[in-house]
């Protein structure tokens, strides 16, 4: 697989130099195909009101052994879908025919294909430019760090107290009640280690009063769990991460409340309160639940009144966290894709759009990420929250191509681990969930390789693995982010497992600081990573290499999974000059003279090099 | 490429095996995988409220070189969708490893693939079954034949009168006012030629009065034409229809009305009128159109007047035709994928919703078909029209892989006539436009080798393709429909030139009359190609092959586009005893001691044998 000679057009600047386009715009969108006059005719094919229709592409020049095209494709909705039609050469289609191809997100097909995988142009708003640049931190408040004050809370009575160093249960009916009584001020002490990992965002999993260690089963939206240290250790935690140019996002579940949620009990209690309405209520007494699970009872948002209390206003509790005293910069939405779907009942649109709305109006540059399980491309089109944490992009298919074969959890499937994938299925895979999502939405969507909910990269990969993981997760487009501990090399097997207490003056299984720092850094610089086109050039079982491309900036990724050594033709990778800029398990790239190259390492192993921008003919620069 | 051995789930009988569910129910559903061990664990996956959940296959046991696999979906939407995730043996995967793959409605895949192309499940009612065994015929009423009547009636001002025998224009600006006469009772006389050729189904294009010779530009919806006959003429044609056991359906057009319209007029002459809230008024005074042309102005479906006029309850339009004394058997929606649909503006599914209610509410059994000149499968999920008027799954990849080189209008894309593709590209372009319409659409689409619309089939093949063509799509899933003069083997370059008046009492091109009579006499007869599954066996450059099955019966159909021979290994064609039932184009099928098979041929030839249904294990049956 050699996708360095495809065709190529994203949503980043080199091929929509006017950025986002206004509602009448004609959108100028450009296109680069191998030079040499393969391709004689190219058109823009875009949907008007669900009707085919096909702007011609004019050719631009060429440089650097590419054609370069525009099109202008009108803009008249929201969301306007586009894909281009290309015409070769008789000489160059095989059987001496006319060759026509489809270039859409997902790559460059022979046939045509299916409107699901088309390019978008957006109207709406895109994700804050604050936040591409950002490491991300999670934090799992009861795990990180416990501040004096709080030794002296008293455990509640579903807890079961642990002490710091004790392990962390994986299974049994204890893992959700195991409570080691990390608290806000604990992090807020601990943050110069933040500021040496480079971290630009910390997303808080929750921090309400609830009945688990988690705290996904609130017991009311509108109070910090005084374990935690309350209402007034979130402003001081918000005070002093913005005082270091720290932002922080919190985490809302608007699928369900925990069954000792305020409203809940009320509603429970009396058929004729007003928080009824909040919920599902079958014939038989009961209600309808997450998965069943009878404490986590499901949100109905059918109801007008849940809709005003959570989500729609200045009052709402969406707008009460993102407001002075605690000024919190986004959110991340927990069970996204459930949220407001039962049967045929689907209100998730609606949730999301007011969310939206009102997030967007307390703070217009508010960051709101929302976690879908699934296919989550028809629910992030640009227009609900500014990018998805899903893992199926991205952080499924680095473990199948890094597996060392352990047995893990694996997203919920009744797989126990990881199959081993070749480099061509990762980018499959990357290809298949992220097409569909407008470019904004795949820069702002979450690229992990472990969270909270999931085993962690160091136990999930072949050794060193997860430094070549975390070094294409900061090179990638989306929010790189780092599940606290990471950079310990912490262990563990399942999201559960994963959740282990911070080993503060510990031995750490590997020290993984520097590694991260660099990478948070060098994003931080790098507008390129930050915002550039991403264009594969290799993927073949043990190797894969692309680019981050702007006018005028490169970054050359290449990854290698085991030792050994792989060739690649002339004319696939651009010539980097002098050392990468980061590099993890000496990777030796080794250029012939017929402008092939040699990647050989010793294991896992990957870099990145920065270089100039792409050749551009006049008319394109 | 050798489907035979990939692993097959469809909706058919052989898989679904208790049919339609209702909401509550567990859906059996079956799958078949190569037998010998290679597949050791299968699961269905589902979506329940967006979030995905497995459900594990039974194996029911082995037979005919297959294991049968069974697993309980259970259904809580009205649609549900599913895929198969199938685990190999180690052995069985090429580099050692243990090795996965999803099976959806699109194929088998080595990496997981999004949820569009999902199978489905659906709850509400199908399309009528007497639509699947009956071959449509298509009449473009100017066109088809004139009675005595018609020599009395004055052309109208816009009309240019032609002669029977004059040749059709198919370009310039008389090409839609070249009136030839032809009328319904001119239509009713010629009914033996219909049931000569066994045909099931009239489908006639608009009757409405208008200031064309295709009447898409309706001047009412309420009244038939007296250019054609008027009302009366109707009534005794769809009469005359049923007497012979042959069904009528109309042609709507729903997304505009002609200017001429008597809706459009009383709105454009008075601001104040209840009829100007059907079309969309710009603030310069002028209106919306179909693509902009202006004398076809375009509906507005917020219009609640409007939809009561036209789509909603018994008085409606839609109701009007299908009740007594008209007895319409159903419709066809004219530009169904534009309809209700302006830049962010979407009733499209609202209008769909409560047409198909009124005819339903009706006329139970109506037949409601639509036309949707791009990817159709979103509009189209079972709960609106019962299938689709779509060119992208069959008719162009048939026209692709018997394409003579014929420059030709190419379903409005710039290029002039089919790419010509190899039959691994026409089995692709078919899964990637039909997988995801459920089942039950499938079997309710048409499959056209060509219309009034498009180009005609002898025209744009290769001598005799249309044969071929004819074969194949009288043998798919779907409705075959017959574009009046096909049977003649008339010619045309774009919809407008094949528009030829019918070609009474004249040497006519090629007589294939005797051809469609014995297909759609077998097509009638046959269940298995009205309902069976579609399976390919294989696809490769200048052949195809596939069965339809049910428990019981096979029917193997074999395609060769050119002279020459193919060579199939062993055990991809089941052994067709004698000769086939309908044969074109002397196809010669040889069999190899070793169970491999030679198809040879001197130029492009089809045939269908019918065997004995499919060896299933006895948990199977």
């Amino acid at each position: 697989m050699i996708p360095a000679f495809e065709a190529h057009h994203d949503g980043s600047p080199l091929y929509v130099p006017d950025g986002r386009p206004s509602l009448g715009d004609e959108a100028r969108v450009r296109l680069r195909t191998p030079a040499g006059g393969a391709v004689v005719r190219a058109w823009a094919r875009y949907l008007e009101d669900a009707e085919p229709r096909y702007a011609p592409a004019e050719r631009l020049g060429a440089a650097g052994g590419w054609d370069w095209w525009e099109a202008r494709v009108p803009v008249r909705a929201g969301v306007t879908t586009y894909r281009f039609l290309l015409e070769a050469t008789p000489e160059a289609a095989d059987d001496g025919a006319r060759r026509l191809s489809w270039l859409n997100s997902a790559g460059q097909w022979d046939h045509d294909v299916p409107d699901a995988q088309d390019f978008r142009l957006t109207v709406a708003s895109g994700g804050p430019s604050w936040a591409t640049g950002a490491a991300m931190y999670q934090v799992f408040p009861d795990r990180f760090a416990r501040s004096a004050a709080a030794d002296g809370r008293p455990a509640p009575e579903w807890a079961v107290r642990a002490a710091w160093r004790e392990p962390v249960l994986a299974t049994g009916p204890d893992v959700s009640r195991q409570l080691y009584g990390g608290d806000l001020d604990g992090l807020r002490e601990k943050l110069d280690h933040l500021v040496e990992l480079g971290v630009g965002i910390v997303y808080l999993t929750p921090f309400f009063p609830a009945t688990s260690n988690h705290r996904y089963d609130a017991e009311s939206f509108r109070r910090v769990d005084p374990l935690l240290g309350g209402d007034e250790a979130l402003v001081r935690l918000v005070e002093a991460c913005h005082a270091r140019g720290i932002r922080v996002i919190g985490d809302l579940t608007t699928n369900h409340s925990g069954e000792a949620h305020e409203w809940f009990r009320t509603a429970f209690a009396d058929p004729d309160a007003a928080e009824r309405s909040y919920y599902y209520w079958r014939e038989d007494g009961g209600y309808e639940s997450w998965w069943g699970v009878p404490s986590l009872p499901k949100l109905d948002w059918a109801s007008e009144r849940l809709r005003r209390e959570f989500v729609d206003g200045p009052d709402s509790v969406v707008a009460h966290w993102l407001k002075p005293p605690f000024n919190l910069d986004g959110w991340r939405i927990d069970v996204c894709n459930m949220t407001g779907r039962l049967g045929d009942v689907d209100w998730n649109r609606d949730v999301a759009a007011l969310l939206r709305r009102t997030a967007l109006a307390v703070r217009p540059d508010a960051l709101l990420i929302a976690e879908s399980t699934a296919d989550a491309t028809r629910d992030f089109q640009g227009d609900t929250y500014h990018g998805s944490m899903s893992y199926l992009g991205f952080t499924r298919p680095v473990w199948g191509w890094l597996t060392g074969g352990a047995r893990v959890n694996y997203f919920g499937t009744p797989l126990d681990g990881p199959p081993r994938i070749p480099a061509e299925q990762f980018v499959a895979e990357h290809r298949a969930f992220s097409a569909a999502y407008p470019w904004d939405v795949r820069l702002h969507s979450l690229t992990a390789i472990d969270t909270h909910d999931t085993a962690r990269a160091a136990t999930v990969m072949v050794p060193g693995g997860q430094d070549v993981a975390a070094l294409l997760a900061f090179t990638f487009t989306g929010l790189p982010v780092v599940f606290a501990g990471d950079e310990f090399g912490l262990e563990g097997t399942n999201g559960e497992h994963s959740r282990a207490p911070m080993p503060w003056g510990s031995v750490v299984p590997r020290d993984l600081r520097g590694l991260y720092g660099r990478l948070a850094s060098v994003r931080a610089r790098e507008a390129v990573l930050r915002e550039g086109s991403l264009r594969w050039l290799w993927a073949e079982g043990e190797a894969l290499a692309f680019v981050r491309e702007l006018p005028g900036r490169t970054a050359l990724v290449v990854a290698a999974r085991g030792a050994g050594s792989v060739s690649l033709p002339a004319g696939v990778l651009p010539v980097p000059e002098g050392v990468p800029e980061v590099a993890v398990g000496g990777l030796r790239l080794e250029l012939a003279d017929d402008g092939g190259a040699r990647l050989a390492s010793d294991g896992p192993a990957a870099a990145v090099w920065f270089l100039g921008g792409p050749a551009l003919p006049p008319a394109a620069r």
